[in-house]
């Protein structure tokens, strides 16, 4: 079929549903070049105010897989898992699920991405490893899985041409918030990973980019209805993202606080968070556990010898992953009144993180590896003046400024607040 | 001021009201090439579904005029007047008008366009008369005005550049029918072309670009505002554009048909409708006339004196402007049933006529001069089998496709219809 691109866009704006055929059209058309910027603009942001239906989103989804290479992993023994965040703030969970998943003999093969702005990026965390390499061949990505039952890599370039394009379109041109098409990004990219059934971690609140629980589940929904519609079994948990998650917020430290889960240290309410993630991608592989007999592998040291396994392949120095950071500027944070903690911002909070050197506000920035912020007061710890609530750490003079901006993201008051962080599950 | 255009789109996209120095900004970066077509194209998507206010839109027109040069007519005598149509099928009301009005010493100064797809130019049109040109510089057209008191040549290229963009780029996003862009691309050239009155003809019907008369009148309500609001006398008639307007369709015999209606033939009604359009323009200039003082004008010769003035300021040959058609194939279109005509679609019959060669279904298509449809009946004629209903002209073979497409166009049937060409005016 032959179509112009002109009477597509139009009948997407005038609200009617796109054939299977249509959408195949526009995006071959568009990784070819023949359909150009400027058209694919005004259909996103078309489809910014029609929506599409579930099967326009699957067919847009698949169109995009279709785009690119595409892994195969069914000459790895066993159900592949994978899983993936929408992103947040000192979100070291992949670092620590990855190996406790494989340390039940479950294969994991996982691509990640970069932080930007407020939002830390798995594979800076594994770079902050001396010697640890994110780029890898998809044979050596696919050898590292059958040899060791885990890897963690960077997005192949091959993979999902459409969504590369599409993507740095969608950035500049408004019409990234919107629901059918943050799905068919994060679902193409990993549907043409490979893996046979996929955990997502829908994160919602002020360090999320869904706001509002409402939109995350609509979110959560549309992926799992997607991914189980094109034969992924998917599982979402919409988790919280109203404060950082655990302690750490940088990327040498993350990968410290990632060991001490690892190691059964940390606090337990931590452990039985990634404990209870950990079950519903054990599920996903058919393999039932109870969170005692997961978080043992904390106890007992399977999970952690993963994680230095995959270290190991993958060309990283696992010797001082949990070294204190060595940076020439250190501030302690002290409360200056007493009550609870009652909001510690996790956007705010990552804004800090990415100043003191730990993240980029551009993609063209670099990263301190070795800044970033410990806190040491959670969200319904109580809390009296002079206590530390939070050390900053950087090669760049603390500014009183930032430190202001700190504490804006914070909120002392006579509340202990219940702090939960996984809302709900959609399967 | 300066911006990053993903605000400016998302503003317009979650509904706001655009400051001026937005759109400056907009339209600015956009001419230079700073605004890519793929973020202007989005933000023309985002304006389609959230509208702009009367504000808005009068500052996107004027900075749409600031984009490129502007004419200035003042040291011309008089209150210059000019005049818009937004198109048709057999719309011949420009070469009758401008040297009617022009004939009450009310200086004319019109730039036209081409014709594409089902609908004819003036400009067209007057190139069928040998010689006769319509690229002017400024300052000859500014001389021709002031000499002979009236001029129709093609838009200058240094007007409005962001018009001439933005409507490429819309053509081809389906954003070209949203009554804001429509109605400041119209202004933005009237107002450019240094004119203190414009009377504005919107069509309406099925050969007409707004098909409903509410349509119609919003865009007319939308640009004699505009008008007023920068300071230019504006008036709108809303037309019907259901049938053809008179009876010729193509470009020689429209010129004769002007030449009959300026020289007192063709129908009174045809008359009387050009009368009341020239009416509303002298008034426009202040020149208050009864339309027996203007028909006069058609019998005693001067209004035709002044048809002729402007051809031999403008390098026409005058001597053969009601020569017959002079083509390779005629065709007459007979009735096969008795009745009435109660519609002959504008739109069907400007698609035939195209076909046979009297217009361009693409803008690099060229044009024959000699090829169209000159109409015997028009509707609430009574009919009976075997009277002419039209005459086709054409250099092609006309096939019996084509006969087919133009019969589809008709209906004949019991109820003689009354047909009003001027349906509203808008001051």
């Amino acid at each position: 079929m032959s179509y112009r691109m002109v009477d597509l866009i139009q009948k997407k704006r005038d609200g009617g549903k796109l054939k299977k055929s249509e959408i195949d059209w526009i995006i071959e058309n568009y990784v070819t070049g023949l359909v150009p910027d400027y058209q694919m603009s005004a259909f996103a942001m078309a489809v910014y105010f029609q929506g599409m239906d579930t099967t326009e989103i699957a067919d847009l989804t698949m169109a995009m897989v279709a785009s690119g290479a595409q892994i195969d992993l069914s000459d790895i023994p066993g159900i592949k898992v994978d899983k993936h965040s929408t992103g947040g703030v000192g979100d070291k969970v992949s670092i620590i699920l990855v190996p406790l998943v494989a340390s039940f003999d479950v294969p994991v093969a996982k691509m990640s991405g970069r932080g930007l702005g407020h939002t830390g990026g798995t594979l800076d965390k594994l770079e902050s490893i001396p010697g640890f390499k994110i780029e890898h061949t998809i044979a050596d990505f696919k050898a590292q899985v059958r040899d060791k039952g885990l890897a963690i890599i960077g997005q192949s370039d091959d993979l999902v041409k459409a969504d590369k394009l599409l993507y740095a379109l969608r950035d500049v041109t408004a019409t990234v918030d919107q629901i059918p098409l943050i799905a068919s990004s994060i679902m193409s990219k990993k549907i043409a990973s490979g893996s046979d059934a996929i955990l997502l971690d829908v994160t919602v609140g002020n360090g999320a980019f869904m706001k509002s629980v409402e939109e995350a589940r609509e979110l959560a929904r549309t992926m799992v209805d997607l991914g189980n519609a094109v034969g992924r079994k998917t599982v979402a948990v919409i988790t919280d993202m109203n404060q950082p998650l655990g302690y750490a917020i940088g990327n040498h430290n993350e990968i410290a606080e990632a060991v001490e889960v690892l190691t059964g240290k940390s606090t337990k309410e931590f452990r039985e968070y990634i404990a209870e993630l950990a079950q519903l991608m054990l599920q996903l592989a058919g393999v039932e556990k109870s969170i005692e007999e997961i978080m043992a592998h904390f106890d007992n040291g399977l999970a952690y010898a993963k994680l230095l396994e995959m270290i190991e392949a993958q060309g990283g120095d696992a010797s001082n992953l949990t070294a204190p950071l060595e940076v020439e500027y250190e501030l302690e944070l002290l409360a200056d009144q007493q009550g609870f903690m009652e909001e510690m911002a996790a956007f705010g909070i990552g804004v800090v993180a990415m100043k003191l050197g730990a993240g980029r506000a551009t993609k063209a920035d670099s990263i301190d590896f070795q800044a970033g912020i410990n806190l040491v007061t959670k969200v319904g710890d109580a809390v009296k003046p002079g206590d530390v609530i939070a050390r900053l750490y950087s090669n760049k003079p603390i500014t009183a400024e930032l430190v202001e901006e700190f504490k804006a993201a914070l909120v002392i008051g006579n509340n202990k607040k219940e702090y939960k962080e996984i809302i709900e599950v959609i399967r």
